[in-house]
C-alpha cells in the first residue's frame, strides 16, 4: 500500500522538459519534493545546478538544490547545445532570472545517502538526466539498492533512440552508471522513448490553459515554448510534442495511466555503434519456464488521453497559483 | 521494369522453413531456380547440404546443389538441434529419403560468382540462412555489388531478436559475414522478424490446402508440422505460425503485399549482448535534411491476409502437382 | 623539491604483500601513513578491512583504517582464494589475531576527500589494490586530481599480465575504475609486472633478517611464507620472489632506484581477450614531434640489487622494532 | 625431416620490405617461389599486383604473379603512403619500370587453393602482407589448415606495435582476417615486431655489398634506400635498420637463427585502443600443468650477427647475378 504522499528526489539536469517535471510535482499535492540534485547532462552541472536554481526561486518552490556529478564517469560528449542553448535552459518561453539563492554546500551524491539513510523505504528518485549521480550512490552504499523505494526514470527505449539509432541521450550520456544502476537490484520503474512518443502535450491542451486562465501566464507561454522547440524539428504538421521527463512524475500521481511490464534489462557498453542502449528482453515467453531476470519494469503504453489530462489539470491549477503569486 | 521470371539463388541451410521458401519458389512460375547453395546454419554445411538434396530430389526439382561455407567467419556456436532436429531437418511431417543425387563439386561461393558472372544484373540471390556464403563472394569480388541484382534475405530485425533479446539467428549465426554483406553496397531488402511475425500461416489456411487436395499429400502435412513446432514453443492458442523464409520468395511474386522503406542499417559485432543485432535506424528525420545512407530496404508492414492467400493459393497448387507426380 | 616525510594513504586490499607495503612504510621515517583505505579486490571488503585492522593492531600502528567499495564498478569477478586463502590473509607465516579495534565510521572515500582537502598537494595516495575508491573519489571531486600529490600504485603491466594474459590482477579487478584514474589528470607513478619482476627478495635477504635478529621473530616468517607462496606456482628454483606492493613504498624512499619514463597509457575495457589491460605506448617516438598525452609515469628498470637492499635494511629495522616490543 | 627446397607461395603487399624478402627468396638455391600472390595492405592491390609484377621483371624473376583481395574483410583504413610513397613502391632507390607482364586471371584466393591441393602439405605461405588472402583460403576450404605445410609470417608483436601502441600494420590492417587464420588451426610461425626489431641491416653490411660488388649496382642501391627511410623516421643515428619481411624468408633457409616458442596467441579486435593486437601469452607456467592451446610458433629471439652474414651474403650473391644480367 503506498503511503501518499509521494517523498520525491528530482535528479535532473534542467533542461526545458525537466523544469516540466519539477512543476507538475511540485504543483501536486500527492507528492513532496524532498530535493533537487542537479548533474552533468543538457548542459554543465555548473548550469544545470543555476537552471535548477533559477526554477526554484523563479517559482517559489520551497527545495533545497544540491549540486551532482560534473562529468560522465567514463566517455566524454559535447552538450547538445542546439536544443537547449548554451545554458541548458535558454529562453523558456518566460525570462527565468538568474538565481539569488545558492545550492546546499553537500554533494548530491551524499545529500540522496543521507536522505535514504533518514528514510529507509520512503524515499523515490526520479531520475530525468543522466544517472551518474545514482550510480555513484549505489557504489558508495551497495546497500541502498534496498532502501531506496524505487527509482523512476525517463531514459532509454525499448525500440529506437535519438541520440543515435539504438540508444536515448539521458542513458548515452552515461551509459556505464545507467549499467551500474541497472544491474544494482534498486527497484525500477522506466520511461523510455518508446512510451513518451505515446504520451503528447496537444495544442488543444495548451488552448485549454489559456482558456482558464485568461491574461499573461509564464506556465502556458512555456509549454508553447517547449512545443514548438519539438515542431521545428519534427514537423509543423504534428498535433502534439511529446512529454518525456514529466511521465515520471505523472506516473507517480496515476500509475493506471500506464501499462508497465516486469522484464529483463541492461544497458549496452560495448559496441561503437549500439552504445547506451537500453536493451529490454520483449521476447514472449512462456511463464512456467521464465527463468530470466526481470529487473526493469518498463512502462509499455500509456492512456494518452488521460496523460493529457492530467497534465493540462496540472498546468491550469499551477497557472492559476502562478496569478495568484504575482 | 522487372522482368520475370525472376532468376534467383537460393543459398539456405534447410531447415524447414528453407523448406518452405524452396517450394514456394519451386511452385511458382515468376520464379526460376537456378541454383541451391547451402551453408552452416541450423546444422552443419554436411547436414543443411544433405536436406537441400533430399528436398530437390524428393520434389522432382530440377535445380543443382552446391555446397557451400563449412563455419561462421569468426564466431563458433551450439546447432539449434531442439527446432530442426540434429540433422537440421528432421521429420518434417514427411519422411523425406536420403538423397541418391549429389552436390556438384564446385564451391557454392565459386557457383554464385560465376553465375553472377555469366548472367551480370540478372541474378537475386535469396538468402534464407546465415550470410556466410554471399560475405565470401564480395570479399572475393568487391564488383559484383554491382552486379547481383539484388540480395532478398529473411534475416535480422528492426525490432526484437530471437536467439537473444538483440539477435535474429541467421544474422547472429555469423555476424561479421552479415555486416560484410551490409556494407557491401549490394542491393539488399530484408525481411526480418519485425515483418515475418506479421506474416502467419493459419490454421484455417492449412484446412482450405486439405479441402482442395484431399487425400494423402505431403503438402499439409508439412505445414502442419512446421505450425506444430511452433505452437509448441509460443503456446497453443496461437492462430497461426510465422513463415519466415517464405517472405523472401513471397516478395519477388508479389512485392505489394510488403511496404519496403530504405534506411540505414548495419550489424552489431562489438557487444556480447547485442551481438547479431541489425541496427536499423528508424528514427524519423526531416526529408529534406537527412544525409544518413539507406543501405537497406528493409520490409516494414506485410499486407497480413494478402500474404495467406499467395501462399495458400501456392501450397494448392504445390499439393495438387505432388498428387499429379504421385 | 619533495618535503619529508611523505603523509600517504594506503589504499589496499591486504593481502600479504599489502601487508609488506603497510609495514615497510610504517616503519621508514621518511613515511607517514595518514589512513589506511579498504577496498573489495583479494578478498571481500569486509575481510580486507578485517585484514587491515588485524594489521594495524598486531604491529601496533596507530593508523586510522576506513572501509571502501565493497564491489568494483561494473564487473564482478571470484575472489582468488587460492593465493590468500578465503580470509585474504590466511596463515601469512605468523598467527594474526582477529582484530579487537574497528574501522572508522566514515566511508574511505569521504575519508580520502577530507584528508586531500585538508592539505591540498601534501598527501600521497598509495594504491596496491583496485582503483575503485580512487575512481569514487575523482568521480565525485574531479578537482582533487589537482591536490591530490600524486598515485603511486602496483598495479597493470608494460609487458604481460598475470590474470590473464593481457592483465594484471589489481587492474583486471576493477578496470573501468583504473580508466578512470588513468584519464583523470592525477599525477600517476605506475609498478606494473614489468617492474616488480625486477625487484626480488632473495632467500639469502630473509637469512640476513634472520641473521641479524636471532631468535623467534615474525618478520622473516612472513617474508619467508610470502616467497613460499610463490616458490610453490612459479618453482623452487627461483632465487627469490617478487615484491610487487612494497615498490610502491621503495619508490617514495629511494626513488632513484627506479627508472620513470613519463608515457602515454590506458587501460583496455572493450575487448574480453584484453580487459583490463594497462595499454602503455612505449613505442619510440623523435622527440621533437611527439605531441602523444604522456599521463602516466611508468616504471621501466628497478636497481634490482639496491631494491633489496633497502627491503632487506627495512625488514631488519622492522624485526628489531618487534623484538624490542614484545 | 625438411625435404629441401623449400616451395613457398610469397603472399605480399610490395612495398619495399615485400620486395627484400623476394629477392632473398629468389636468390637462394633452398627456395622455390611457386607464386607471389598480391593483397591490399601498404597500398591498393592495384597498386600492390603492379608492383609486384615490375619486381618480377626488373629482376627477372620467372614466378606467376595472382591478384588477391581488394579490401579488407571488414575494417577500411588510409594507405600508409608517408612510407611508401603513393604507389606503395615509389622510388626504391631503383627506378623500377612500369611492368609489360600481366597478372594471372586466376584470383590469388583460387590459385593458392589449387597449389596447395595439388601439392599437399608441400606448400609453406609465406604471409609479408594483411592475411585477408589467407583468411579466405581457410574459410573456403578449412580442411586445408591441414594440407598447407606452414604458415610463416611477419605480423603482429609479442610486445608493442608499430601503427598503434598495440597493433603492428601487417596484423592490424585485416585484424579479422588474421584472427581468422589465427584460429584455423594451421601450423603458424610468426615473425613480430618483438623479433624484428633485433635483425639489423647494418651500414657496415651495405657497405660490404658494395665492396664485393664495386661499380653501379641496385643491390646496395636499394637497401640504402630502405635504410635511409628508417633513418629518417626513427634518427639518423642509429646503426642499422631492421628487415622485417626477409626475416620469415631467412627462417626457412636458416631456422637456427632464431628461438621459436609454442604459444598461445589470439588476435584482439574487440576494442577500438587494442585492435589488431597479436595478444601472445607469454607468461610463464609450469609445464606439468599448462593446458594453454599454444598454436602458435612465435619467434622470440634472433641471432643478430647470424642473420646480419645471411643477409649480407645473399645480397652479394643478387647483386653478382644482376651484374652478370646486365
Amino acid at each position: 500500500m503506498t503511503t501518499l504522499p509521494h517523498r520525491i528526489i528530482i535528479d535532473c539536469d534542467p533542461g526545458h522538459d525537466d523544469m516540466a517535471a519539477i512543476l507538475l510535482a511540485a504543483w501536486h499535492d500527492d507528492i513532496v519534493i524532498e530535493a533537487i540534485t542537479s548533474v552533468c547532462g543538457n548542459a554543465s552541472v555548473e548550469n544545470t545546478t543555476n537552471n535548477a536554481l533559477r526554477i526554484v526561486e523563479a517559482f517559489k518552490l520551497d527545495v533545497p538544490v544540491y549540486r551532482g556529478a560534473e562529468l560522465p564517469l567514463l566517455n566524454r560528449y559535447e552538450f547538445p547545445a542546439e536544443f537547449h542553448g548554451p545554458s541548458g535552459l535558454d529562453s523558456a518561453g518566460v525570462d527565468l532570472p538568474q538565481p539569488t539563492i545558492r545550492a546546499e554546500s553537500k554533494h548530491a551524491v551524499q545529500a540522496i545517502i543521507d536522505l535514504v539513510d533518514a528514510n529507509p523505504g520512503e524515499i523515490t528518485v526520479v531520475v530525468v538526466g543522466p544517472m551518474t549521480n545514482l550510480a555513484l550512490v549505489l557504489a558508495m552504499r551497495p546497500d541502498l539498492a534496498g532502501t531506496i523505494k524505487q527509482i523512476v526514470f525517463m531514459g532509454g527505449s525499448a525500440t529506437e533512440g535519438n541520440i543515435t539509432p539504438a540508444a536515448e541521450f539521458n542513458i548515452w550520456a552515461d551509459a556505464h552508471a545507467a549499467r551500474m544502476v541497472f544491474r544494482s537490484g534498486v527497484k525500477l520503474v522506466m520511461f523510455g522513448l518508446n512510451l513518451t512518443h505515446q504520451t503528447l502535450l496537444r495544442r488543444s491542451d495548451i488552448a485549454a490553459v489559456r482558456a482558464a486562465q485568461p491574461g499573461d501566464n509564464a506556465v502556458p507561454d512555456i509549454m508553447d515554448f517547449y512545443c514548438g522547440t519539438y515542431y521545428r524539428f519534427a514537423g509543423q504538421d504534428k498535433p502534439g510534442a511529446p512529454l518525456h521527463d514529466p511521465c515520471a512524475i505523472a506516473y507517480l500521481i496515476q500509475p493506471d495511466l500506464f501499462e508497465i511490464q516486469q522484464l529483463p534489462g541492461d544497458v549496452i557498453v560495448g559496441d561503437d555503434q549500439s552504445y547506451g542502449q537500453t536493451l529490454i528482453d520483449i521476447r514472449p515467453q512462456d511463464p512456467a519456464h521464465d527463468a530470466r531476470k526481470k529487473n526493469v519494469g518498463v512502462a509499455m503504453k500509456a492512456d494518452a488521453e488521460g496523460f493529457a489530462q492530467l497534465m493540462t489539470q496540472a498546468l491550469i491549477w499551477g497557472a492559476g497559483r502562478l496569478s495568484a503569486q504575482s
